[in-house]
């Protein structure tokens, strides 16, 4: 089925139209009418072969929210006109330890992504949500039951969510807790949400001080200025938990310093250039850990969605029309983004 | 009382006889007679100053056996006559958290060291077990129920042994695990013989092919040369667990590529230069663990000493007279140990 969607063909090109062929819908397949696409970091990097694992011409977008139009002959979960959404993968082994346990982002034989597919499971390249619609494997399409007028800001839950999701309850985030997240940006923000509305004692830590009212909006019950050393200093030893959303390099000591005996810092992104390497003193006094987490698996995320939706939890978010992908990219590349764009995917009729 | 001791009376000083005095025994308090001394690496990196918090005259010390010569009145514990042994600590604060919970090498309040005690806790400086004596508090003073030939080996058990114990038990080693020791040396040999009696699959790690021998004898089911990549990615994602006891800084990626999903990387020792730095997308891609442990508590170290009693298991020694001290030191920093010095500490009284 003919689809349109907008493509990079080269690292060096901007994205652009470009028409995409969807397989027919299989026994199992969902097919899916696209309404909205969220705009991830990683889309920028594949789209312009930043790690250097991109097949091209790349279609991005793996936060995906729409309406489904058809079903295979054993797709029992889905019917004609649900709202669905699909994040980062769309297959996997499905019978190696970590599928079974339902982590598919651990895939043993390696997941299938939802965009450049190739690069980390098997068979042809896929196309992601910067498209008018995707046909998909029902096991890896998630139900969603937010309203109507929130699924615009639904689709960063995909993504953004569920990355801060899977580690937060890993590690047991929860009343009684004290819960830091590191940086408050796209997963950042989302982190703050989700563990204030898991009940924990959500502290935001940031480099700006210009951001401290938006995290106390955002939910955090604190606000710390990391390059503050009296205020890190006065946090020392009293986390059960960090995570981590800062990709860029930077020291990991202040924040192993702020974990309690047993806390663990978790890592959600890879920084292109190592961080420095952390204290093992600092580890060893205290028995800390230092981790790191992938996205989440199908299961959780669908965990994810119910409580958000019960909760009212969504992203915050600017809606663009996709023909401003590339102005959204730079803007998110100086961090000008409060604090997720959306595409509007009726904008691709327009060209 | 005037206590036989070999002390360091400088970092440029080799040990030699001097005399300490030792407190009356009060209320709380066990006087022990000390049989043997294990010499731990600490041993001379404080004697010598490496670590810079050395306070002189400093008597090293801290894997003492012996037998109990005087009891205080509030003493229901021990008895004159009983063997008993003494490990890294002598005090603690006993009411923080880490305290209450029998972690008290955690103590927040800093616990003290049974030698250069005041570096690490409060108080005067402490003495250690290259002496005749010791008077200790009871609720550090643990019982030792091996026969009478055992003893000299019993007493790495209380840093060595303890050490990879700890560790062992908190990340679960035991039947159905895969546990990997990496070095083959005071600790890790320790670490081979406890995995292997916790009945865990147990795999020693070392860069020499000439102590694969040795570490099968120790109890290993199968030795890996780390510097053969062959081998290492044979085994890559198989470990839950892998205690790592080599100080000296390495590529700790390896091994934490050698862990599978939510497997552990623990560092018990603390380079004196910084290892690489570790990679994070190795962490993130199977939610692996990179962390530190110390020592171990009072509850856990009597758990590990009866355990070992059951199991017959013991240190390998080379026990020394205790004039042969810098001899031992100067062997040990070539590795030629096989694999614990234990200073027979009836030697003192030959000066």
């Amino acid at each position: 089925m003919a689809t349109k969607a907008y493509a990079a063909q080269s690292a060096e090109t901007p994205l652009a139209p470009f028409e995409i062929d969807r397989r027919a819908v299989g026994a199992h397949d969902v097919q899916i009418d696209i309404l909205y696409c969220g705009v991830c970091h990683s889309d920028l990097h594949q789209a312009r072969g930043e790690w250097g694992n991109t097949v091209w011409p790349c279609v991005p977008g793996h936060e995906i929210v729409g309406r489904v139009t058809a079903v295979g002959d054993h797709v029992g979960r889905f019917k004609v006109g649900d709202v669905a959404a699909v994040g980062c993968m769309v297959d996997s082994c499905q019978h190696c330890p970590s599928c079974d346990e339902g982590l598919e982002q651990y895939c043993q034989n390696g997941f299938t992504g939802t965009y450049n597919g190739h690069a980390f499971g098997q068979g042809e390249n896929t196309f992601g949500g910067y498209s008018d619609r995707i046909v998909v494997k029902d096991d890896f399409v998630l139900k969603v039951s937010h309203s109507e007028e929130q699924l615009a800001a639904v689709a960063p839950l995909l993504c953004a969510g569920i990355t801060t999701w899977s580690p937060l309850r890993h590690w047991g985030a929860g009343p009684g807790k004290k819960v830091g997240i590191v940086g408050i940006g796209g997963l950042g923000h989302m982190g703050i949400k989700l563990a204030h509305a898991l009940g924990a004692h959500t502290v935001a830590f940031t480099t700006s001080e210009s951001k401290k009212a938006d995290a106390l909006k955002l939910g955090a019950d604190e606000v710390i200025v990391s390059k503050n050393e009296a205020e890190m200093q006065a946090a020392a030893g009293s986390f059960d938990l960090i995570v981590n959303t800062v990709a860029a390099s930077h020291n990991l000591d202040p924040f192993i310093g702020c974990l309690k005996r047993d806390g663990t810092l978790v890592l959600v992104g890879a920084p292109e250039h190592a961080h420095p390497s952390p204290s093992v003193f600092n580890m060893i006094f205290g028995r800390k850990s230092l981790a790191g987490s992938l996205i989440g698996g199908i299961a959780e995320t669908q965990e994810m969605l119910d409580f958000c939706a019960e909760k009212g939890v969504v992203s915050e978010i600017e809606t663009i029309a996709i023909q401003d992908i590339e102005k959204a990219y730079e803007r998110m590349l100086k961090g000008d983004v409060k604090y997720r764009f959306v595409i509007d995917n009726k904008t691709l009729a327009n060209g």
